[in-house]
């Protein structure tokens, strides 16, 4: 395992809608890659957003913005901490929650600041995500999941998503025993393979200095810099 | 410029429906990024897909599925020898086209296969996509076909697409003078920032070799090898 | 107008962040809508989501689950006793907001409930959405919301959405002046055509006593009744 | 069943990849729902649209545009002859079929013609999908399809789409004995719901002559008349 870098730090994300101690099916699944990163002794934070108080809004802080209080600043010096974020979602009429779709909403309110290179703030940091469901939509929620997070600065590494559904229709769900989950291969198989393009492609950016700050900064942008680009003529 | 590595490979492949010589202004906006890496001496290919006579399906050669002939060798060869990969589609009812549907599933029909390392051919690319619409859907095509790509191994950079939409409801199209679309400020720095961070992605795997081969290879998991996988006890 | 039920009843909420009393863009052009409404003499109800202490979960009474309050009970009233549901929700980084998404759980959570027939609880009711954003996912977001309000019971007539956006890119909003945004042909007919085809449809439906109850009663189906379905040889 | 209207039509559209003689799974699906038809004496066309030879556009007749032939033109005729249209899509990469794409691009190209009452063409008429796919990706592609088909005039009525899925991963389809797909409750629950539905929403709108010609003419719109909507003060 000399190849990768033990220094690297991962938040985890679980947006289920149930708060803790119930069990999460998300969280079930969560673990496993979660316990990928214990056996390489990489250093990992996990947090269930609905425990924590949080307001929807898209700016740094809500309490700025009529709210008493706003539980996400633990989370974000987690997520901002880390070179590694992975969202966990339950499906819900083939969606990502509403707690999932709270925490883009979060991240992209944070969006506007500048690492110290003045690109984006997330440039550098790469994500992932795990989905669990009872029958239907991980595909759709990985894909609009993950584009947020490239979007807002996030280098996605190949085969970044894992998830677990069962046959259409009502059924058990991932942690329930009669639904033999855990012993599902193509999902064992993903879990593995995206918690270590992870950590790779992390570790990568990281030896890098994130992505090399040329063709990609938006102060510079603004200042009138145009590196290679000329309009149409 | 030094930072950028002058031997890569790029393949842009427009999707529209138009066949040539018809005007594409989804064409228009993807030549502001070849124009860009033809500045940085970076060689690339074009291709119009719906000029070739490309069936649908998901088999690498549909000349064994009951078609005469198979127009997608040629663009298949310039995908496989490029470091970087960009899609361009027009978007018709909020989705993708169809032509860019079906790209997709002729990519998904070689991704069976494996590099010399026994992972998914793609890995060690780097994807992108550039879209055009006159109203709407944008970011809609470009989670799909983003999700696509780094389903089947590619990476996906920050920022790794690009767009030109007009205000909503019927109005005139990227290349139509009257939209003024070349002096759109976001979509001009979306192209740039999308080229530079393909080229900086893709240089920076290509100098290492890839994605390094541990905790990702399929032979491998086949074979029993589990890395820091265990199953949930 | 002679053809428009007026005893019919219509509920529109708005998915939108802000609480009151900052203004909503959303709320500006579902005005129209209801405005169209009171000129025809239909009643409506008019909810701002996140002016209400509503938790996010998938059970009709969230008071059972953990939480002191649940502020749905409101609005939950309302929506049983309409006869038309319209959603109004911004964009997000192309997303509906996490608003729309907790209010769509919280439908989900009533669906498992049958009217006086048996049929699903929305069976006989129908529904549309209305979408503000300043630059893209109007259709993204209206296909996902009427994807799900017809899965649980609503009908969907033709063009049963209407929205506004600008040109891609920063820009103004909705209700500011510089968007010109009052003057769009096209959102000002196709909130027209939404309002009238609502009413239409759930006067029709109301008329005919809702969707016969023949084929489609799940109680039924529980109890082996088949009409005339038979399985697959 | 002396509610159903006998003078119904209804016209099925596989868009499988595969060519015919090769078993499609999609097919298998339908068939369900055309038996229904069947066994209640409703007239029912069924197309592969792959077996034609038809151009990707958007417009009527694409021997206009560069093709030297269109096979649309007999299946054109069939849709619009039909009270209800079902469109069946296979799942690829979590997206409908490249040919599903190019048939609502089709379809789209035929939106600006009007009825008899000057109406968009499609009103009146009733839509709904069937999808199969091996493990995701069901409501992802009946989000999009249904959106399309109320976009251009269809009404959808509740629960309008069917389909199966099996476990998340590799495995068998739906026509593959091991996949004991035709014994799924679920699946053959909605496949009869989904047909019921199509009936019901399509007899009540033949008998009512389609939806009012109030609020929803785009020639009485175009000539400035208003209804009750007003512009924003």
């Amino acid at each position: 395992m000399s190849n990768i870098d033990s220094n690297l730090r991962a938040c985890y994300i679980n947006c289920t809608l149930k708060k803790s101690p119930n069990p999460s099916h998300t969280e079930g699944l969560m673990r496993l890659s979660l316990d990928i990163l214990d056996r390489l002794s990489i250093y990992n934070e996990y947090f269930r957003l609905v425990d924590y108080n949080i307001p929807a809004g898209v700016y740094p802080d809500m309490t700025e913005h009529g709210y008493q209080t706003d539980g996400f600043s633990k989370i974000k010096r987690s997520i901002l901490d880390a070179d590694i974020l992975v969202i966990g979602s339950p499906i819900w009429l083939g969606e990502k929650s509403s707690e999932c779709v709270k925490l883009i909403e979060r991240l992209y309110g944070l969006s506007g600041m500048t690492n110290a290179q003045g690109q984006y703030l997330y440039y550098g940091k790469v994500g992932g995500c795990i989905i669990t469901g009872n029958e239907d939509g991980a595909k759709h929620v990985a894909m609009s999941t993950l584009y947020a997070l490239q979007h807002i600065g996030y280098t996605i590494p190949p085969q970044a998503d894992a998830a677990w559904l069962g046959e259409v229709g009502p059924g058990p769900s991932y942690l329930d025993e009669e639904s033999e989950a855990q012993d599902n291969d193509f999902t064992n198989r993903n879990i593995t393979f995206m918690t270590y393009n992870l950590l790779h492609m992390a570790g990568l950016l990281k030896s890098n200095n994130g992505i090399p700050n040329i063709g990609n900064n938006a102060k510079s942008w603004n200042n009138g810099e145009r590196w290679a680009f000329r309009k149409m003529k």
